[in-house]
């Protein structure tokens, strides 16, 4: 077999984001391990040519017509192909080259081309969660009937990742899932109604995009999160706990049924979660990073959620109990909630009202087909931006 | 098959100390799951004879005919071989019905029984940190050779144990043992050299033996887990690292060489590791236990050890790395500097002065039999027997 031969052949969705740019300088480092033969990027056509100078894909795919030409005039010299809209990304999953997909394009948009290349027989690294809150049933069985793994890539579904590996998954007795607690934790529920953009964007630990940013802020991150690894390690939502661990060292844990709980620590970086999913089984050298050091970080502490403060954890616990299409009009709400209050037409405490309201005034139908799913989704959206947060508070009330 | 016949019968060497109290404990929890089917003792024929009532083993062995005779009369019921002297161990330790030995007798006394159940295809369950502390090349070999497995009932041990299930050996970066850091973790160096024995008996989180107690005290205990973690899994001693965490929860952590630390966690008790080694490869549902409460513990600290303060750790490292028969000098000198401190005999602050000055005067051999570990042994604590701490410590400056 040839060198060439023993690389990993990936396609890559969302390329130019944030974990799409992590993965590629992670593929720059070990050339010989990995290639990148296809891309999936939006409008960021600057980001994606760079890096078809570097990875020389295959083929590569952009949100529309006009940025397939302006990237089209940026690399005259590409020879693979350039797809524009929706059927870019279904092609970049299911690429027939690729062993793996890396899943990584925001929101909902993940969905149809994720399910695409699970049912084409790729093993997937997930690092688009909405594709599990939305369609956890859906996805995770098709993984199963199609025999791929669901490799996660956020920093905590990994690290539960890695604490079962090897161990029986009858003995798990409870997945603790780790928290910062965003930067409000030790704010009272007055000054909570205050919040402004500027604060909510100034997360104290990892470096991420303004979506996710406010959602850690919220805890609505954390919830969605209960709900993925609910799909993606068959445990049901009593044995699912979060706990605000403001140094995000402890990654997350698994607790086993001698009492035992194994914990992935290491320091905050995305490399390591989408280093091991790209490599998976094998671990690979990232000798480039800081260590992990627990005498330098001194202390780590543990806190309870307040549940009472952050009432978007509880919302998301409801949409996995109510099941079927409950999740995916929570997450399609909250999507909308926080894109409003990021334009400002939204208090930051209104984002759970309006999430709530949204799923009072909805019953959950089976999430049998993907149809039925995205149907939910683009109501809870018209919903929520109908809404208006405050009146809709009143009214669940 | 009977239930009876699935119950897995094993040996307890050292059935009425700490740990081998324990493991009965275990085992009438769990009375379907196993069965004692021999039990080596000392003299506290008291306690034998309830646990020959309470488990009906069929061989049991005592330190002496006196103490024979004694359990005699105690359970004059009993119909199965009560033994003396130390014949009785061996006989204990190779038991044809045994699966499994539980190793638990305290000090060197444990050495040969263990070996001998190594030999006789044992599974051998460690709770005597001595045996791969006096003659950890000879037992680990022998247990490659008869295909056994060697399960660590140290807290450390066994957690590294755990949090190295079903990884690569070869991704292994670097194991890390944590230490309680014992009573005098915030004492100074003057302060130490005043400590009492009833000090130094008084443990902040492990209720233990007196021995293993100024163990933990010194750091000594440490040094001495070091050297089995490095018989134990196959790491050199460059990459064996001590940190202290005086809440005892993180029981031990292994990095891995993308900079994953995996730790096992758990309340300390010491039920969890010796029913992790006595079910292997399953857990036990330990109910009955205080689960893992973190955001009730809060904090946990870490820090690097102090090695000016507490050189018995270093002492420990430098015996691994001369390597052949000087880890048991530092052991046997170290069992008796703590036997003289106990006894008022000896200073706090020259129990490492003493095992220092018996090492400086050894010339290590190969560790190539037992007899010459036993030899080695032997002559260093008539070393540490006859030294004077004080004028032991000026002659090795």
């Amino acid at each position: 077999m040839s060198e060439a031969r023993q690389r990993r052949a990936f396609a890559l969705l969302g390329s130019t984001g944030s974990v799409g740019v992590s993965t590629l300088a992670l593929v720059e480092r070990f050339p010989e391990r990995f290639r990148a033969v296809a891309l999936a990027a939006g409008r960021n056509t600057a980001a994606l040519a760079e890096q078809i100078r570097r990875h020389d894909p295959e083929l590569v795919s952009v949100a529309d017509e006009a940025s397939a030409r302006d990237l089209r005039a940026r690399v005259p010299e590409f020879t693979g192909r350039i797809l524009a809209g929706s059927e870019g990304p279904l092609a970049v999953a299911t690429h027939p080259e690729a062993e793996l997909v890396l899943s990584a394009l925001v929101g909902a948009l993940g969905l149809v081309p994720t399910l695409a290349a699970v049912r084409a027989g790729k093993h997937v690294a997930l690092a688009n969660k909405e594709v599990l809150v939305v369609a956890g049933e859906l996805v995770t069985r098709a993984a199963r009937e199609c025999g791929v793994d669901l490799l996660p890539v956020d920093s905590e579904h990994n690290a539960i990742f890695q604490a079962l590996r090897g161990q029986a998954r009858d003995e798990v007795k409870r997945i603790v899932l780790t928290a910062s607690g965003g930067p409000f934790l030790a704010r009272s529920a007055a000054e909570l109604a205050t919040v402004t953009v500027a604060e909510a964007l100034n997360h104290p630990t990892w470096k991420m995009g303004p979506k996710i940013t406010i959602d850690s802020s919220t805890l609505m991150n954390k919830g969605l999160e209960v709900i993925e690894a609910r799909w993606l390690f068959d445990v049901d939502a009593d044995r699912i706990d979060v706990v605000i661990h403001p140094q995000s060292i402890v990654h997350s844990m698994v607790e086993y049924v001698d009492g035992s709980v194994l914990a992935q620590m290491a320091v905050p970086d995305m490399t390591i979660p989408i280093g091991y999913a790209l490599a998976y089984p094998s671990r690979l050298p990232l000798d480039h990073l800081r260590p992990l050091d627990l005498p330098a970080a001194g202390t780590l502490t543990f806190v309870a959620p307040d549940r009472q403060r952050f009432p978007c954890l509880d919302l998301a616990y409801r949409a996995l109990r109510a099941g079927g299409t409950m999740p995916a009009v929570l997450n399609a709400a909250n999507e909308i909630a926080v894109e409003r209050f990021l334009a400002e037409d939204l208090a930051y405490r209104d984002i759970p009202t309006l999430v709530a309201a949204v799923m009072d005034a909805h019953a959950p139908a089976p999430a049998s087909d993907l149809d039925v799913l995205l149907a939910a989704d683009a109501w809870a959206r018209d919903a929520a931006r109908s809404g208006s947060g405050r009146a809709e508070r009143a009214a669940a009330r």
